[in-house]
Parts: structure tokens; C-alpha cells; sequence
């Protein structure tokens, strides 16, 4: 259950902010399906436009990094930050952009091997090598 | 400051497990630079022969996921759970697996933006879609 | 489903150490609510009347920050750490004491954008500037 | 250390992008003063405008929540992230704007608190009470 | 629901690896209950046998500390990061070994605590004292 | 750097609130050492008052779990909540109680795999086993 009303098409077709985003993500991601982090946040027209502007900007636009690693690295991010939702929806979201099975378990594999080092350096609070210095 | 000793390459060489994981780190690295944690996690040398050996598995073996891509979703972790060393040591690598500033740009952005709408998505508890079952 | 049993109010008025804490909340809050994080920790008596004396001194006592801006600072913080009772609890709350749709809209926004900058501070490793220093 | 090199005022000057972001700083907030976030956001000039944007956007403009208020908000999401400079930055913000030792201590009792039930509720996994749905 | 298939006994008995895994977790535990976290790991062998690997070096071998105190730094460690399926697994674990209801409070109340005085250390930004230097 | 003043002890003994609670500590302690954090929270008396009272109803009184044992956990908590000051005062409180190398080796080997396998756990959603419910 979340804290705010779900939109459904038929509010968001009511509400002429609403609209013009789902319309945009339904045209860039060539796809009808809407998934409901956008209907959450159309309770917030403002937060809504500047969100999936930059979702269209950050993950949607050409650029040095292929759209599979972006979105593997929102999967790291989401995973280390506990996001039940955006696991679920960056895990699909890569999946349908290529990671294979072997992809995903070398990834689960160099994240939980981050999560236990990380714990591991903060135990002994290691101070950085002057070699790393930029 | 640590909470143990950082060891030197003396104090390493006269001790025979240590001396062998530091020998092989060298090895595998292809440089005579051993970075800190390493040295911190030598006072255990139970926990560094298997941090080592999954590192070494982990990171250094041929796979799926190029050697840069493991790099940047160790530094997605890293940076998520907030370790100062751990994001620079990795960022290190990175570079020196390749990480253009044009990449890092990049990495920046979808960790800034992923952070964001995590945040957004855990206060609105976004239920998740049906589609993104299994 | 919890860790531990939520007591009904039949239990709570069987114990007089939970019966106590249950009859204050009531007295407190005006209302004969209990909600369930006070059911579970009636299985612990100390937690259960140490916490609700902080809760008490903390939150319901006149000062220098009005109700509901200690009400935002608790979702903030919930949010903060995905804790999704405490987002639900807290959001409620924080509504049942005069936040509107338009400051929850602004409140999201500015936990989103410090989710966001958080992480590239990390990232970047930036370091204070001395005019921060007291 | 900073994992990028931190920008003085002189090679700002020499960049259009990084300069047209640094004079709209210094109109904006009406001082000189640009603190080291953005002198490090600088190497990345697409984050940098963007970053800026979103914090002029939620941050400057007038609202339902008083800008100390804001700040405050950003304070708790701050420390319950773990992150040093941000602390210290904003920290030193709420007080520019007002922020009274007596606020600054009720802000640190209810960010303990939340952190301390935050805490308990997890480890308890209490069950989301109907009566907070929307 | 999880992000992968949750294998049956009788799917884990037609793979040799997972097999071989899953008899050694009921021969190391003495019992036939294999949790859920098993047969999620089960898609990916790899991470699957390594997983299991520290998990029986880690918990099942005799040491300094008991069982039962492994087994509440586990839980410690699993509220902390907010793990629900965590919570709940090392919770019954501690209390199949021994953890009673008075040391269960105790523990509570240990990590409610710490999390309040790490969040309020945090927000201080308190220099650590030369007399904890190593 | 701390976001408050440091007070020294002719600081503290002009303040008969903050002198209380110094004396305190120092009687229950059986020393004249008084660590940081509660110079820093001797800005705030309130704060500091409810602070060191749980501090010593959590951890100086006979109970269930011994001194050692609770500060371990307190280090778990706070090696997970990445506390950088609170990593090294209970490293330390925990060695003055008796922790061994060893102790501390297979303290970090427990934290490091608990980190891995929540990261783990929280990438593949695992769901609760029926056997888990209380």
C-alpha cells in the first residue's frame, strides 16, 4: 500500500500536467505500459516533471556508457539502499535491456562482495593511500 | 587512523600466511603496490586470505561483465554505503581500467538520479507492478 | 508479520507495566488508538516504556520547533533509512498535524534532491570547506 | 582529498559553462562565497548545471515550507546518509537562516529518536497498522 | 515475490551443484529445512556454493565466540541494513540457540541505542579522541 | 571538526548541568577520561542528560547479555551504520573488556558476511519462509 492514490489512466487523461508526462514516457520508452512509481508521483505535478526529466535525460539519451551498464548500475545503487520497488523495476528494466543470467550473477557477485569489503574497511577504518590521491 | 595496525612489507614478509597472499596479490596485479586494506586486514589473516580469494575470483577472472563494469558497480556500492575508502580506491581502479571522465560523468549521474528516486520511491511506498513478477 | 506477538488490548490491560504505557498514549494523544509499534514492544516492557518516554519528551512536548516540522524531520529521517512502518506512521501523522498536499510535494523534493547530492558528495569525496568550521 | 580536482576561481573563469553556473551561484545566495561542492561538480559541467538547477529550483524559491524548514529537512537526510561535508554544509546553512541552538537541539533529539525507533521497528518487522492507508 | 524462481526440492534434485549444496546445508544444520535464501541463490551455482561456503565457515565452525553471539551480531548487522528476510531468519536462528526473551530486550535496546548515538555522533561530526588511536 | 564546540573540562565545570552528568560518568566509568561525545553534546543539556542516562541503563547494568557481548553489538551497529568515531569508542570499549584478536577477527568475518548476504537477499527480494513466522 503506498502513502499517496495510485493514478489510474483514466485520472492521469484528466489532468493536462499528468497527461503530458505519462504521454512522454508512453512515446520514449515505445511502450503503454506506465509503471506505478509514475502514478505515485502524479499526486506532485512539479515532482513528477522533474523526475522523468531526468530519468529521460540521465537513462534515456546516447551517451559513453551503454544503456544496459546505466542500468545495472541504478540495480547496484537500488540493491545497496534497499529499494524493494526499484529492485524490482531496475532488475526488470535490465533484463529487458540484455543482462543475461550470467551477467546477473557476476553481478550479485561484485555487489555482495562491495557490501562485505565495505564493512570490512569501515570496521578498521583504513585511511587512504597517498597513491589514490588525485 | 586505523583501528589496527597498518603492516608494513617487512612486518608482512616475516609472516608466512600474509607473505603469501601479499605475493600473490603482486602477481595477479602485475605491480608491487599493495594498498592499504590489505595491510590492515593482514593482523586477521583468516579474513585476509578469504577477502583476498573472493576478490581474486570475484574480479580478476574472465566473465561476462568486463573488468571496467565490475569496477563501476563496486564504486555504485561503495559510494551508496558511504566508504571514503573504498570510493577511492575503486575510483582508482576504474581509471585505471579505463573510466573516461566522460563515463564517470555518466556513473555520476545515474547514482545521483538512482539516490533520488529511491529516496522518493520508499517515502511514497510505491507498490510494486505485477508486470515485474517473476 | 512481526518478529514478535502484537498484543490485542485484552493482553495490554492483563499486564500493568503495558497497561500503564497503553493508558498514557491514550491520555497523550487524545484518542484511543494504539497503534502496532506499541503492541510489539509490549513484549519488552523496558523498551516499551523507555522508548514511549522519549517519544513523549521528544514529540509532545512544547518548544522551539512547532509539531509539525518534528513531524517532517521523523519522516525525513524514516524515509532516509527505509523504514516503511515508520514512513506510514509518520506520514499519517505528520497529515493528521496540518501538512498539506503542496508541503509534502516540497518535502519530497527536498529529500529527493539530498538523496542525490548526498551521493555525489561521496562520490566526489569533497572536502569542507574551513568557512563550515565552528 | 577530494577524488577530482577542486576548481579555483580562475579556472572557472576560463570555462563558459562552469562560469555562467558559478555567477548565477554568487546572484543567487547574494555573496562570493562558492563552497566546494560546486568547485568539485565542475570537472563534470552536464552535473553541474543540473545539480544546480535542481537545488535553485527547491531550495531558493518560495513555497509551503519556510526555507529554514527546508534546510532542516536536508539536515536530517544528511546525517541519516552518513555524509560529512553535507553535514557540515548545511548545518552551517540552517544556521544563516536562523536556525537557534534550542531548534538545533530539538532537531538533534528527534533525529536520534527517529534513528533509535527507526531501528526498533525493523528489528521487530511490525505489521503497517490499517488505519494508516490512504 | 522474489526477483527469481524459488526451487523446489525436486528442481534442486535434477542439478547436480545445486544438489550437492543442498545436502550438505541439511547434513551441516541437521535438519530438511532449507530456506528460502538457498533456493533464490539456487538460480546462480556459483554464487550459491560460495555463499554457502562462508556461511558454514563463518557460523558453523567452533571459535572464540559462540554461536549464539554470532548469531546476534548477524541480527545486529541485518536491522541495521534494514533486511527484512534477514531479520526475520537470523532472529529465529538466535532464539533456536538459546537467545531468551530478557536477552532479546537487551539487544533491542543495544542496537536502538546505537543507532540513536551514531546518528547524533554523526550530526556533531565529533573528532575522534587520540586516546583511541591504535 | 565538529559542527559545535568541544568543551573542556573548565568548560564543564562552570555548568552544573553539564557537570553532573561529567561527574557521572566519571564515577560510573571508575575514570577521569571523558571522551568527546559528550563534550560535543554538552551544547545541548537536554540531549546530553537523556543521552548518558540511557547510555548507562543500556550498557552499564547486569543483565542477560554481558558487557562484551553488548559492545560488540554496538560495534556491529555501528561499523553498519558507517559511523566513523563510533567505530573506533567501541573498538575500544570493547578491547577494554576483553575482546581477543580473535574475538575481533571472527566479530569482522560475522559483519563483513552479513553485509554480503543482506545485499544479497535484498537483490533477489527472497521471501519470507512460512517456518520464520512467529
Amino acid at each position: 500500500m503506498a502513502t499517496v492514490k495510485i493514478w489510474t489512466d483514466a485520472e492521469a487523461e484528466a489532468d493536462a500536467r499528468v497527461k503530458a508526462v505519462f504521454d512522454d514516457i508512453r512515446a520514449t520508452r515505445k511502450t503503454d505500459f506506465v509503471n506505478n512509481v509514475w502514478r505515485a508521483l502524479a499526486n506532485q505535478p512539479a515532482v513528477l516533471e522533474s523526475t522523468w526529466a531526468q530519468v529521460k535525460a540521465v537513462m534515456a539519451q546516447p551517451g559513453a556508457l551503454d544503456p544496459l551498464t546505466r542500468e545495472m548500475l541504478y540495480m547496484a545503487v537500488s540493491i545497496s539502499n534497499g529499494c524493494e520497488y526499484c529492485v524490482h523495476s531496475h532488475t526488470a528494466s535490465a533484463r529487458a535491456k540484455g543482462m543475461t543470467e550470467e551477467m546477473y550473477a557476476e553481478l550479485l557477485a561484485v555487489v555482495g562482495l562491495a557490501s562485505q569489503t565495505n564493512a570490512l574497511v569501515t570496521a578498521l577504518q583504513v585511511p587512504v593511500d597517498p597513491e589514490f590521491k588525485v
